[in-house]
């Protein structure tokens, strides 16, 4: 989604006026809604600026990866709320309603979202708490990839960024099959809602079939999407640009494949270089 | 701050291993302490993943921003708390504590970091009340500049970023004299607080003589750039990178200069076009 502003552009000294399409940045506050002994109570759990539209994967992929629902069956209806507001006369606030939710550790619920969508949660301890969840599911099977498909994926990720090429100015992530099929590709101004989209669309959707994909991302590679990869139980995240400290640590600490600096000759492999077929 | 990483990297079909310069990235937690009814009180009030080093900077920018401080004798103490932890033997939670708060708003306290360091807060909302905090200092003299200063801002960032040409990965800000020198210079892997480091920074050390300063960073600009901008009373943004709907919506809004897609050779204005000098 992206919106014409007038701009002045200035290039060796010439002065021209252009319509420029900028990527649209409005919030979205996230509620979720659950029965505790019985009686129905909203909590607030984040406010995020995202580029509209998606905006239901985007919550559905932000409540899955923080552990607060496990399948899509575990929501009952998303809905849109409040006036329309602002230029594009968008609805900024959606709520989640739980479906069996008598058990939801609120406490957890609450400790999340302090940290927000672009800080991941507090390193070591986070850590730890996602060896919990993952334990029973964490990946085994993680995909082979040929040296050849990485070094495409930069231009096959840029073919479908449809935003990027009119903007120039916004982030995707993308779920592609082993052998090099884009399923599904989302943009946002958020690198993290991002993928936030793109998990909670192959959730939706049914397209997971974790053993046989992996995903990759525009920009650089932070601790946050490292672990939702892990949430998402897929086994090899690749990204353009570089990883973090922690991103490598904690794809090590769980042996997914982690690869950087994605380019048309070269990649870096920082974790899994037995899974990378030469 | 970096560390060594061992890199598997394939050019070219070639492998070859490396010893890799990446970018500390570790959890921070932040902890305002302040006196209610001659009680003190702890509020935990992000948590935030950064490039560790300049914490105190960091928090000092950030409240700053926030409008939870109006200028540095508003802070009494900065400790660093908590054992050290994790491989670099870091203490990850710093506590500001406020000298006079009784007339602390603490409901905005809570209020602005349900969003946090990296998502600014609720748009609409957010412009009125920055238009109440702003209005009495809003900058009327915003520096003029010319375009060849402009083009030559990428390479003098690029220049003063020592972690970027060592890591490829970290967002730069710096704050600029208007004759283009940079007198304030920060790194961290989250854009929005290497913005709060640097206005740290500059107003620890008197730094700031905004009638005749502005600030450039490396990346996009999105909402919360323009918003540090604003609180910190500079009244000129440029950036490498394309900005958002609601970055080029503020700063039209209070009328400063906003200029995104800076290169060697070209910009483009979005805001604020009788400023610059041909």
């Amino acid at each position: 989604m992206n919106s014409k502003y007038k701009t002045i552009k200035l290039k060796k000294g010439k002065q021209s006026t252009l319509e420029d399409l900028v990527s649209i940045e409005e919030p979205l506050e996230m509620i979720v809604r659950y029965k505790k002994n019985n009686e129905w109570i909203d909590n607030s759990i984040s406010i995020t600026m995202r580029t509209p539209k998606n905006d239901e994967d985007l919550i559905t992929g932000l409540l899955f990866c923080e552990g607060i629902i496990n399948q899509i069956s575990d929501i009952k209806k998303i809905e849109l709320m409040g006036e329309k507001v602002g230029k594009y006369d968008l609805q900024n606030k959606i709520r989640v309603i739980l479906g069996n939710s008598e058990n939801l550790d609120t406490k957890h619920l609450k400790r999340n979202f302090l940290t927000n969508s672009s800080c991941g949660v507090c390193g070591k301890t986070s850590m730890d708490s996602l060896e919990i969840i993952c334990k029973t599911k964490i990946n085994k099977d993680i995909p082979k990839i040929k040296t050849d498909l990485i070094t495409k994926i930069p231009d096959l990720l840029r073919q479908s960024q449809s935003e990027f090429s009119k903007t120039g100015g916004i982030h995707a992530s993308s779920l592609f099959s082993k052998d090099g099929k884009a399923l599904v590709i989302k943009e946002d101004v958020g690198r993290h809602n991002a993928l936030d989209k793109v998990i909670g669309h192959a959730l939706k959707n049914s397209i997971f079939d974790t053993k046989n994909q992996f995903i990759a991302c525009s920009g650089r590679l932070s601790f946050e999407l490292v672990q939702k990869t892990l949430m998402a139980n897929i086994g090899l995240l690749m990204g353009v640009g570089a990883p973090t400290s922690l991103a490598i640590d904690l794809a090590k600490r769980f042996d997914i494949t982690l690869i950087g600096f994605v380019k048309s000759d070269s990649f870096n492999i920082y974790c899994g270089e037995s899974r990378i077929l030469k």
